[in-house]
């Protein structure tokens, strides 16, 4: 399938700002909206846009009902009849939420629940009539949520550590995982794939500079598998190569 | 191993007030902390307190941080030395979070959260000290979350339909399940044992007149449940009858 239309949040660096790079590279795409926390700052995101029109930045505030609808409004009326072919839920929080020092903290705990968990599913939920347009067009259209290993809740037991302290960011990938299996199951007779992705451990912001692995590396694989999913893999939760991980 | 100090959570009625039935019938308990949401209004369990004196009521708001750690100061305070055995993180909320009639409710998803899943992290972070000294006292003590086939992200898949419309209930016991197996990871070592209990679909406020399975029955089976399991089974995700839940 050749995505024409695409939707990713949190493109103010990091991830986010290497999978518009990745999308801008490809021919067959025409707009690539990029949503921003915050787009005045996002230096080198705004520069990508003055270069390549395709690239389009968008204020978008997880945590914010009013800002995800004007998004969606801006979204819908500019992709019209085409549809939207992938929504990209990035944007996400991994702050220290006090667990380890014995003051769980919970005003951050909600936060990262209301960004990472409830801001996909408010955004998906206001771009669903855009999703299901591009997928009776296009016979398919993808939303790609972006997970991690620490929402598995297999593997809890086996990787914690006194340097990754935040449980709520674990606790909010599981439940977004949750939300990605629910769209599933909803969304499969009007054709939208759903999947979880966890993109590795990677240098950025938030994964740090002693991270394992290149972000454009990592965006590479992620806009691969977006473009190789079929409504066959709606529900799963795989690392960037497509493997299956455990929930 | 004997329980001889145990504080459940949501009391106020349906398969709270049965535990605490099931606990005050065995011999070896000497109190049962009984945390409602509102004592004044739990006119069973008051009947129950007045009855029985090792059944004692206290006010407890899972989404109340001060509410938690007053419950928590007068918990210690009275077990003392001895420590608390048996914590179960019991209270929870199933409300319409609108997202079956395409209206993510924010506010409600925040609210399944904070009750069901940021409350039993702060009760639990605030009576560890308890638990640490009954784990040392009586070589166990037991945190048992009460979870839910509705927080398996596996079978979320084949479980939906159109008569459970709530997705912030089942992604907040996904993330409950996370907790249990975080706490694990680090309570292990202090002789702690954590587990999540699917109870089974019962007939309670919550589970609703048509629900398969008795809350009393339900009750008798956790308890025998907290009662048999050791340090081995840390972690686990179980249903009444011990067998093991997919996450």
């Amino acid at each position: 399938m050749s995505i024409r239309n695409a939707l990713v949040t949190g493109c103010d660096f990091g991830l986010g700002l290497e999978l518009v790079k990745v999308l801008s590279h490809d021919e067959n795409v025409q707009t690539i909206f990029a949503g921003c926390f915050n787009p005045e700052k996002a230096t080198e995101l705004k520069k990508l846009a003055q270069e390549n029109s395709k690239v389009k930045p968008i204020k978008l505030q997880l945590d914010d009902d009013e800002s995800i609808q004007k998004a969606a409004e801006l979204v819908e009326s500019q992709v019209s009849d085409e549809g939207l072919d992938l929504l990209i839920n990035n944007a996400g929080i991994n702050e220290d939420d006090g667990w380890l020092k014995g003051q769980p903290n919970r005003d951050l705990y909600l936060k990262h629940f209301s960004v990472n968990t409830i801001g996909p599913v408010v955004l998906t939920n206001a771009l669903l009539p855009s999703l299901r347009t591009a997928a009776k067009l296009n016979n398919k259209a993808v939303v790609l949520n972006i997970s991690s290993d620490r929402g598995s809740i297999k593997l809890t037991l086996t990787w914690q550590s006194e340097s990754r302290p935040s449980m709520s960011y674990g606790q909010s990938k599981a439940a977004l995982n949750h939300f990605t299996r629910t769209l599933a199951y909803y969304e499969t007779t009007n054709g939208i794939t759903s999947i979880s992705v966890h993109p590795g451990w990677i240098q950025t912001p938030m994964g740090g500079p002693n991270a394992e692995l290149n972000a454009s590396e990592s965006a590479e694989k992620i806009i691969k598998l977006a473009s190789k999913v079929t409504i066959k893999d709606t529900g799963r939760y795989v690392n960037r190569d497509g493997n299956d991980m455990d929930f």
